[in-house]
């Protein structure tokens, strides 16, 4: 029901607010086209709210916390027991997430929404589906009724930070083992090869990578999943994780709110969303071009360029924290650079020059 | 004199505060090497400072201006009148660099070191060497006296701001005209052909292009500068922007306080630098790829890899503020995040993985 409304709700960018945009930008005391992508990226904006001078005041970073099955088939370095032990690190701000939002100006949410033991960390916000997902390389992650349900709390809590002020909605995961759901979702969704779509994931070993991609064969295998249907793909090689980013993202597409894309996780989240609606690409941003090599695959699916290349692969959204100053630093070009007129400096003589 | 004991003053990166440094970016609450470039520039900044905790508080942007004689070839599309008119704008922050050093929340220091007419903007520091280079194309842009003036006049602003506190520096420049000489010294200090070492500048045209082209063959030509003699090449084919960025540069590394170089400009300068001290590579960062394509040969020459890639051309120390936050958020991962012994989180078990 919320999903179909949100859906409904997706529209298109606004090209009247982008022309405009673009107006100004070509107007300002520069050569034209001179700021490169921070110019790209302010008439996205404008294009994504539908103001020719988007403004970013209040910004959120949505982590969603959800534990796999699939981890007993050997696919993961760490214990299952991190994704829990780690989130009260995200909520009192000594996390690799907890920094850099904090450095960003930004504030974490922290979600609960499929970790295996019951949470009771003061400050995550606990809107668990289910106690982790199945072993996707045995079974399906969860049913269909399970992915809609963990797709709706996402929507459910980024629209809830719209309107608590937010205009900039970015995503982050915690999971251990979440790497291999990703995978399969990108050879469901993009049709990548297997070899092609796992990669190391947290510091695995070669005969831990092995492993990685039997599983994500034997998920694709097993479960068969519709490729012509994203829900069914989420419901079988997925995670509840990545079905919350996925609801996080719509929620704010929906809204006219941009989105700023972490790495991997958030990236298969990203596909799932596209698969169920694909204008909802235009308003992702993504941030960087994680270490997890596959990523590149995904944001070519997406249509995304990566706004840095940093090679991280922490994911819990340290990489759409990084890189909110530039997100931010493109609006304020927009809005407080004088054009030539205003500053009373000679214009540059186009007709000469190009 | 000056430049001299500068030169004396530049050291090594500090091995112990590095391993220190290393040390507990790799106990902190995430999987080793995860936080891929923010932890090698961390450990960076540790070396350059000496400190295995860098903190940044207080950054400066210095903007040098100056004028090219060699604009007389028709080597630039804009009035060389821009370079005057634009500095109150840097000053007033209405300027590209204005709003991109205030959202960095770094001072912006301009710098009238020879722009061809008289400045007398109130906020802009006049330290003119001479009012404007001669034309390359036709003989040396200065003398060798004049060079080591202006870098000595760099020398000085950037330890004025490092005295003030400033503990991260970048370089910004103003001159029309100034690929021009940035492309010859490219060609002198790093062996670049002309056809690789000139680009497009601002927004040339062909015509214009080829005249470039022309205008850094006939420098090298008829001035033959000592490509193993830095001033000598700075002195006949240079500018006085980039002498005084040559200096901003060696003054803030004799400090040990890290530069951040913006784009071709500061790459010419650098290229300088190097020449005249080549540890000063080590305490320098790059902050982007510029838009004009010969900047990856000036990088390949100095060992540097940028932060961002962001198709920028504009200068004025942009790209340089733009990448503020990405060195400040390696920075603060170091000194913030917990270690998986603080945070009294199951280490992951490295022996098992790697």
């Amino acid at each position: 029901m919320l999903l179909a409304q949100t859906l409904a709700c997706i529209g298109e960018l606004d090209r009247e607010a982008m022309a405009r945009a673009q107006g100004r930008v070509d107007s300002l005391l520069k050569p034209p086209g001179s700021l490169g992508r921070l110019e790209e990226i302010a008439v996205k904006l404008a294009g994504i709210t539908g103001k020719p001078f988007p403004v970013i005041k209040k910004k959120s970073v949505i982590v969603m916390a959800g534990d796999h099955g699939v981890v007993a088939e050997g696919v993961s370095a760490a214990p299952q027991e991190i994704t829990y032990q780690i989130l009260p690190r995200f909520v009192d701000g000594t996390g690799g997430i907890g920094v850099l939002a904090r450095h960003a100006g930004a504030r974490v949410v922290v979600v609960d929404i499929g970790v295996a033991r019951p949470v009771d960390w003061p400050g995550v916000i606990v809107r668990k589906i289910r106690a982790g997902t199945g072993n996707i390389a045995r079974g399906p992650a969860m049913t269909r009724e399970e992915a809609v349900q963990a797709i709706s709390v996402g929507i459910e809590l980024s629209q809830a930070e719209i309107r608590d002020g937010a205009d900039l909605i970015a995503t982050g995961d915690m999971g251990i083992g979440n790497t291999t759901p990703s995978s399969a979702i990108l050879c469901a969704m993009a049709g990548t090869p297997v070899d092609e779509a796992v990669g190391r994931g947290t510091m695995v070993n070669d005969e831990v990578l092995e492993r990685k991609r039997r599983a994500v064969a034997e998920a694709v295998n097993v479960n068969q999943p519709d490729t012509t249907d994203p829900l069914d793909v989420l419901a079988k090689v997925g995670g509840l994780e990545i079905a919350g980013l996925a609801g996080v993202i719509l929620g704010a597409a929906a809204q006219r709110v941009p989105v700023l894309l972490d790495g991997f996780i958030t990236g298969a989240a990203a596909l799932i969303a596209a698969g169920l609606c694909p204008r909802v690409r235009e308003f992702m941003l993504a941030s960087h071009l994680s270490e997890e090599r596959a990523h590149r695959h995904m944001l070519t699916a997406l249509g995304l360029k990566p706004l840095l290349d940093f090679n991280l692969r922490l994911g819990e959204g340290t990489g759409a924290a990084l890189a909110m100053p530039v997100v931010e630093a493109a609006v304020k070009v927009l809005a407080e650079m004088a054009t030539f007129g205003e500053a009373e400096v000679s214009d540059m003589d186009r007709e000469k020059l190009l």
